[in-house]
């Protein structure tokens, strides 16, 4: 335990020291509250599949050690002297990022993940001092309070959790692209961001169709919410689908058929991705120009568009289906997320750490 | 000279009668009149990359001999006896269609290009009747009034023949992406379509940057109305435009390095295709991800916008620059345009045929 610093706050961690290497019980010291800090005693924490992909360093560039998790929530703990929004005892959450500049265009505009000068991730990030930041795999976090939000009472903190990335990230792209009554939504993958992505499009009035490999989830995206199911390893899909959406959501990180997923957009549709493959897509430009269709790709939402997510979720009775993990299960939970073998999204319970 | 048919009319025409044969001259007849047909005296006829692509049957499916255009000037010889809309004498052109099935949603809201039943090409194409259609390399056409545009008086017919195809591929998705006053565009390539996309591009009020592959064409995309220029294959230009555009229009059948043009666009921008190479072109989903960026194409423009561009060119003064030809230069022609030697557009003068 370090106490290098007057007033800071020693939180209990689990942090990958390198990268692919187990994750390690160890500690962290939180900054000293500022005056519009608030301190959080995490209760829970979901593992989004780019944890894994920064903790493996997939992408590049990890400052390790790093302490993932950008799907927190938790209790106000204490609040700085000029904080106005939150008090001891609310229950917040906070996402994928804990700073931006404040004054460029985005973020005047409530779009902070698109800061010109470049917003801080939660985790994996140098802070505008150049001091690393650590995520929600964590007992406590300290975050400025213009980056928390408040999860409304019906929102259990477990299932909130998740809202925070993978609800995020459905929803703003549903909202950008008008999702609503009388619109064809297809959600492709039915896994931890798909299987909320899918009750938020029927929940903003969507015809909601779920595309996933195989026929094996087709009971429970019914009960979601999709209104059809298909299988997309079944080549008959997309002929039968021919131009039948204005949206299709890819959650899917995987490298797709391009073209034949733009062959079931209607003139005008838009084809969104919300993950990323390494490796590049291919498509040919007619897929495009016959019926001016788009490919697109959407970043989280900001910050005041996460409330709103959070307010829709708690009004509609939307939640993700999760299951609870302690702290030592979680590099046993990695491995099972690369299986895709989890219905549909992990939340370590932090209690247990 | 055929006449099977009673009160057809005989036209003379440049006819590839095979893939890469040269052209040859030869006749055919026009239809009988149907009392909402118009006959055209064509004066000048365009020559389109697409018109190459086609007589050499590039992508397929040709239906030779085909007698290729689609950017036809002329003045009205005779209507049928339910014609309203024009007479004998009046300036006209036809585009890339010559008619839809006029019921489907599409056509119902004037984008005829993308009619559910297929809609009929000017050239190269099987009408509803299964009658190969035969396009503007001609003396004289037969078409369907609603498929006909009036030509303005400020317009000569030479300058307004490329319009029909280059002006309203490029004028459609600048309207359609909302370009106007603050808006910052960039045209990729100055050629056929280019040099008039810049030209509508300014018009409408926006910042124009020009790219081309190389520094040549400075002085005149200058000319022609853009407000910045810059060589693609200098690396620099990149980084010095990057997030730059809210919309990128490329008029290049090449494969792009997509990632590259991509990352000139702002937050929501668009990267708008309008031609089509043969091969796929690659992305990563990053560079749609980070930003919110959209890929996208257009075809040409329904028959009302047509209209509505020609009017906007007449009023603008806008006009494509054309190098007129006679009808025994067009093998000439063609292998000019394969080696990009022309500024910018091949206008056939139809009296020499």
């Amino acid at each position: 335990m370090s106490t290098n610093h007057k007033n800071t706050t020693t939180s209990g961690v689990l942090s990958a020291p390198k990268a692919k290497a187990p994750f390690e019980r160890t500690t962290i010291e939180r900054r000293e509250l500022r005056p519009d800090d608030i301190l959080i005693d995490i209760k829970f924490s979901g593992i989004c599949h780019s944890d894994i992909h920064c903790a493996y360093d997939e992408w590049g560039g990890g400052i390790f050690p790093i302490v993932p998790g950008h799907e927190i929530a938790g209790i106000v703990a204490a609040v700085g002297p000029k904080v106005t929004k939150f008090a001891v005892g609310d229950h917040v959450g906070v996402g994928c990022f804990v700073d931006s500049c404040g004054e460029c265009e985005y973020c005047q505009s409530g779009e902070e993940q698109f800061c010109t000068k470049g917003v801080i991730s939660t985790y994996n990030s140098l802070d505008y001092e150049g001091n690393p930041t650590y995520g929600g795999y964590s007992q406590k976090i300290v975050v400025k309070e213009d980056f928390v939000v408040r999860i409304p009472d019906a929102l259990g903190l477990d299932v909130a959790a998740p809202l925070l990335c993978a609800g995020i990230t459905t929803y703003s792209p549903l909202k950008h692209w008008n999702i609503g009554s009388g619109k064809k939504v297809a959600i492709v993958g039915v896994g931890g961001l798909g299987h909320v992505a899918v009750q938020f499009a029927h929940a903003m009035g969507a015809e909601v169709t779920a595309l996933s490999q195989s026929m094996k989830k087709k009971d429970e995206a019914i009960k979601l919410g999709a209104d059809h199911y298909y299988a997309t390893s079944d080549p008959a899909t997309f002929k039968e689908l021919a131009g039948r959406f204005d949206l299709i959501l890819n959650t899917v990180s995987a490298n797709l058929d391009v073209d034949a997923y733009l062959s079931m957009l209607r003139v005008d549709g838009t084809l969104v991705n919300v993950g990323a493959p390494a490796e590049a897509d291919k498509y040919h430009v007619f897929s495009l120009i016959m019926g001016r269709r788009s490919i697109a790709g959407s970043l989280v939402g900001g910050i005041r568009e996460t409330q709103e997510m959070l307010d829709f979720a708690a009004k509609h009775g939307i939640a993700p289906m999760i299951e609870t993990i302690r702290a030592e299960q979680i590099n046993e939970a990695y491995d099972r997320v690369l299986r895709s073998d989890v219905r549909y999204r992990f939340v370590i319970d932090i209690s247990t750490m």
